[in-house]
């Protein structure tokens, strides 16, 4: 069924989805595109795509499955440039790492007699640094990739494995339903486990798991600077413990502004969370409390 | 000149000396002691030391050099218990996290006509978690060793190339100057970079590099148990930022419990800066100073 796959975006994720499907086995054919040409030339010459597209909109009309591995917002303006030309037997599919934008434009847009297919993924998975030179086909391997298709009749995250016997949306053509069963089953074969969540849910979630995380190395790695940032040796002295803590303070704006500005009230409950926290940890560095903190520090490394 | 190392506290750390002065060539005797039997027992089966004393303060009397590799407070202990027992051409020193407190009980109790000599060291090397089995030969490789003996009449940290020529504090016998130098070339050959510090400036730079990264994976893993503690598949969404980010979360309260104790108001000072800083980061999550604090965080990690 899935011979035509079109990638827009070959940055650091659209050129390892390509590479990790050539390893997968997948035989058709990868157009690519990609805002500088120059990513689009390496994804090509590192063989995640075999030609580029000099019009993303016609490389996607061209195509069974759609992936967009843009930011969010670039993700939105392809999705409503889209909507309009593709058709009922054709699947779109995301990378972003917000929900519920792009869930609720699915719903309007795609996903209804007539209109194309769209699956709202999201794989856990990424580096520090973007760019095509950093992708790699084992990229996705042990990681989760989350799906967040309203309307499947498949109970959200607490019970995933029910998401196996997930139903259509009405509107989506037999044809679509098949390219959407693919794309989970690809997903599968180069190396991610599948998750299916309700979009709000998922974006409260990855707040917690993935963008305080996020944010937190940013404000470590922006007050160290200030702190130490003039004397180099003396950022070998923190060794390891430090090198992990503030390795995401390389991430780049161009990323995080998008989910900053798709995700700010979740985020910002998380923020003022460990503002807390640790105001709490400071207030009792030598009292008992201190233990507790440890103790349940503790609990959540636990094997 | 250094024939007889007497480890005292074959944990993590001190196992790890063991191991590493043995790679590095050392051929003099180890005898090691451990609060816990076990631990001292599994560092003898690792090669770590030749033999276990019964009697810390005897295995100590009986040495060229000690090495206090113990929790801060009872270094402290071991440092009053050894001071009148042993005498001005044997030399102790010590793997400490803060070194304030150490260095003033150094000054108090050793380094002076007819007692033992003190150098504190503190190298910045460790695991989320401690004990003899995960003891590494390999362990201090590249990292810092820093030491903070006050009066040697060399520049503190700026201009670490000085210490080189460092002067012995007076008081310090020849003999204990030469074990002194002796032990700096061990930590050198154990692969090892020193650097020398005031013991204040000490203790307030590992306030930021050390202290404030541990105590904020700490409240950040202790939050992230309360919010999804109880999904353990939600851990997983996180993936390796997650993972990286909470990783000391493990670290055990009875080693940083005297560290809190220690340096109490270099970490609070720290611990106010980044919850003033996340306040400011959740409070520009939509304007342009987001942009900003991605630049300053992504100096701090430029090459």
């Amino acid at each position: 069924m899935t011979n035509r796959i079109s990638i827009l975006g070959t940055g650091l994720l659209g050129t390892s989805v390509g590479l990790a499907l050539r390893a997968a086995g997948y035989k058709g054919s990868i157009v690519g595109w990609n805002r500088s040409p120059q990513q689009a030339h390496l994804a090509l010459s590192m063989g995640a795509i075999d030609s580029i597209a000099a019009d993303p909109i016609e490389a996607a009309r061209a195509a069974d499955v759609t992936v967009l591995a843009v930011p969010i917002y670039a993700t939105i303006d392809f999705m409503e440039k889209l909507a309009g030309v593709l058709g009922p037997d054709q699947l779109v599919t995301d990378v972003g790492s917000t929900k519920r934008l792009i869930t609720e434009t699915a719903t309007r847009l795609y996903n209804q007699p007539d209109r194309a297919a769209f699956l709202p993924g999201h794989p856990m998975a990424g580096k520090e640094r973007g760019g095509a030179s950093l992708a790699d086909a084992n990229l996705f391997r042990g990681a989760m990739w989350l799906f967040t298709l309203k309307g499947t009749g498949f109970s959200p995250y607490e019970k995933p494995q029910e998401a196996k016997g997930a139903l259509a949306p009405e509107g989506i053509s037999a044809t679509a339903m098949k390219l959407m069963r693919e794309w989970r089953d690809w997903v599968t074969k180069i190396g991610a486990k599948t998750l299916d969540l309700d979009p709000a849910r998922h974006d409260e979630l990855v707040a917690w798991v993935s963008h305080l995380p996020q944010f937190t190395a940013t404000a470590l790695s922006a007050l160290l600077e200030e702190e130490v940032g003039d004397a180099p040796e003396l950022k070998d002295v923190g060794g390891r413990a430090l090198r992990e803590m503030t390795r995401l303070g390389a991430s780049p704006f161009s990323m995080w502004r998008d989910i900053a500005m798709t995700n700010t009230e979740a985020v910002e409950r998380a923020l003022l969370a460990l503002e807390q926290r640790l105001a709490h940890l400071r207030e009792n560095l030598r009292t008992p409390a201190l233990r507790e903190e440890f103790e349940q520090a503790n609990k959540f490394r636990a094997e």
